[in-house]
């Protein structure tokens, strides 16, 4: 098997020559990862056959091998994908932030590619493909470290992705996958930073974790949502129950749903009937004291319900004195994912946007907006809750860095 | 004393605070940071002697020594640099990347501090007041980690520059500083991930790897500037012995000065004369051995010199029969800081941009000029050489985030 050191190496290589093509041929490439996908799809259900074989035997249940399963269907989506992919506008190139110094020389900055970034994940194989698009079109080559789970069709997914590449005249070597299930191999891909520029890590708490306490290499998470909705005094009680049954039941098990309502003392006239409208969507409601009072059919809330990211139709409720409690709340027990403040006032809707620290604050709108497409980026590697380089969606622009460039005629420094 | 925990807390807190305040109430901050400096020059003076006489005593030399005394125009300089800070423009605030998408509803990013910086320097005692400024008027609190060497010196200025915002007003835990000298400080410093937002270490190599192996926030590095002057075939010889001695030779000490010379062998009937003039400055050279056969006064070079950042005035030069050799040294031996060419061709320069892979490419200018100052930024923390986040100059721009925020008016998603 080829080392790790070696696959480093290679993408290193790749990643260089990857960073001169033109937009044109990198289109090109995807285009040809996409038929290859298609033109294979037999392959690929045989290889994926294998993962839900073995999915069945360790006895996991139906959703899960539903969402490993990849049939004909599903396989022309993934190649879809990328083909929306290649609408999208090619960031790497752009000419920025140019000046002219008194000296004469010009100083601006030329957006490039990261470089080789290298990809954790326990998700759905259609990620391979998906980052893979990504982090071609924005001229980087990918390491994919898939999970055990999806070993089969992850490695066959990589090869065509990769064999696309070569058919288009293109390094096959910035599409590579981990062949193994060793999880030394990850520890040992964590610490290359000598050919790996970033990692990010798409999957659970423990792996999130595992990625940051390990990696030398710098790490952007895409970690826990516990998103809040606040309803703000006076806010129109229609609006306040459309965004909060959005925010909570349109999607529950993705990271921008609501996990916990905060609701201001003064509309707690509004709030039974709007438990009450959520409950008809199965949601279940655990509540705080003054909630439990005025709606008696509420599971108390624990503590370890405000830290809670559910995931599911459950809601935990607050009852808040003030916008201050509430941004309080979102400080101790938040993820500085999203949240959303329904309110009537621009005013206050803009004191609690400054005042809450989170990749995203809607005002008098959903939480489930905080998504690459819904903020017109295209396609996205993720939503990062970190501060540093990107927050937010991850699209192909935060797939890239500059560099600085000066044009002289022979200014040196006095 | 107060405890790590404690200290992280009450930045966080300070850091909330920060993020709120006018750009008016900054500065006035800054100002009453910078008279409170002059103000206890006297303080200053005799705290900075207990440092001189333990320097002395420990034998350092006199170049150490002088880096190291703070007197009352070096405390007039600090002063001075606070105050250029306050006319610097204010980053914090600034909204842009704006979009209304197909539902009505505004998509914006607003820019933020990061919160919470975490400086770990073993500098001189200066840049304990430069980057409290930066910290304060990009909207962020600080916590200062300064060497042993400088500790009473550090520790007064922490003080009077906090006693300052206490002055105007501001929360004075927004400039706190690690009253200890024991190193296991830092090292649960650098796991306070609940607390910090981003650490950046000043200082060595040594310094640098402890902070990376060891924290789990992060990182922005300003490692190692091991820079290449790179003379293209047919470049004119004068402004080739301009950029080269400039670069090298008008302050050897830094991370942007040049420490090895590549030249295209196509150039080479003009070496003799450009390592002649270098070394009239006092500049050793040591040659590959093509060097040596053209200029037989220069020592010959080990495998370790063209790895070295010298930051003293000693040149590696190595003779090489492309642009793509040069490339190919760079990629290997450099590290990614600041490289130049010479060359009387447009296209052979931005050639050179795009294939090389380092914070700041200059085409017939000197590698000196990648600097906050000279790129227009103002002042700076220093120049990152890694990819993310920023790259080259940090200034205060570069201290802040942005976070996302939408304006609707009931908007769901469908």
């Amino acid at each position: 098997m080829i080392s790790m050191e070696e696959i480093g190496k290679k993408a290193k290589r790749a990643a260089r020559d990857l960073a001169l093509l033109t937009s044109d041929k990198k289109n090109e490439a995807l285009s040809a990862m996409a038929s290859a996908l298609e033109n294979n799809a037999k392959m690929i259900e045989s290889e994926n056959a294998k993962d839900v074989a073995a999915a069945k035997n360790a006895g996991h249940d139906a959703a899960f091998i539903d969402r490993l399963v990849l049939d004909r269907s599903r396989i022309s989506e993934m190649a879809d994908a990328i083909r929306q992919i290649i609408s999208l506008p090619d960031p790497a190139g752009d000419i920025y932030d140019e000046l002219t110094r008194p000296n004469g020389m010009k100083v601006a900055k030329l957006r490039v590619p990261l470089g080789v970034v290298g990809i954790i994940y326990e998700s759905r194989p259609n990620v391979t493909a998906d980052a893979s698009a990504l982090c071609i079109k924005s001229g980087n080559a990918v390491i994919l470290r898939g999970g055990s789970e999806a070993f089969f069709s992850n490695m066959v997914l990589a090869e065509l992705l990769s064999g696309g590449l070569a058919k288009a005249g293109v390094n096959p070597d910035a599409v590579q996958f981990v062949k193994t299930a060793d999880r030394a191999a990850v520890l040992e891909m964590l610490k290359m930073d000598k050919y790996i520029d970033v990692i990010i890590p798409r999957g659970g708490y423990g792996l999130i974790k595992m990625v940051s306490e390990n990696s030398t290499i710098p790490v952007i998470k895409h970690d826990a949502g516990v998103c809040h909705v606040y309803i703000d005094e006076g806010a129109d009680p229609a609006m306040a129950e459309n965004i909060t049954i959005n925010s909570k039941v349109q999607r529950p098990g993705v990271c921008n749903a609501a996990e916990t309502l905060l609701v201001h003392a003064g509309w707690i006239g509004n709030l039974p009937g709007l438990l009450k409208a959520l409950s008809e969507k199965k949601v279940e409601i655990r509540g705080c004291e003054r909630t439990l009072k005025v709606y008696p059919d509420a599971k108390p809330a624990t503590e370890d319900d405000w830290y809670a990211e559910y995931l599911d139709l459950i809601l935990a409720v607050r009852v808040v004195d003030s916008m201050e409690d509430a941004v309080e709340h979102i400080e101790k027990y938040g993820s500085h994912h999203t949240e959303a403040i329904v309110t009537p006032s621009d005013k206050r809707g803009w004191e609690f946007v400054r005042k809450v620290d989170s990749s995203a604050v809607m005002i008098n709108a959903s939480t489930r907006f905080n998504d690459g497409g819904q903020f017109g980026l295209g396609a996205e590697m993720g939503i990062s809750n970190q501060k540093l380089h990107v927050r937010g969606p991850m699209g192909l622009r935060e797939l890239t860095t500059y560099k600085y460039f000066v044009l002289g005629n022979g200014q040196v420094r006095v």
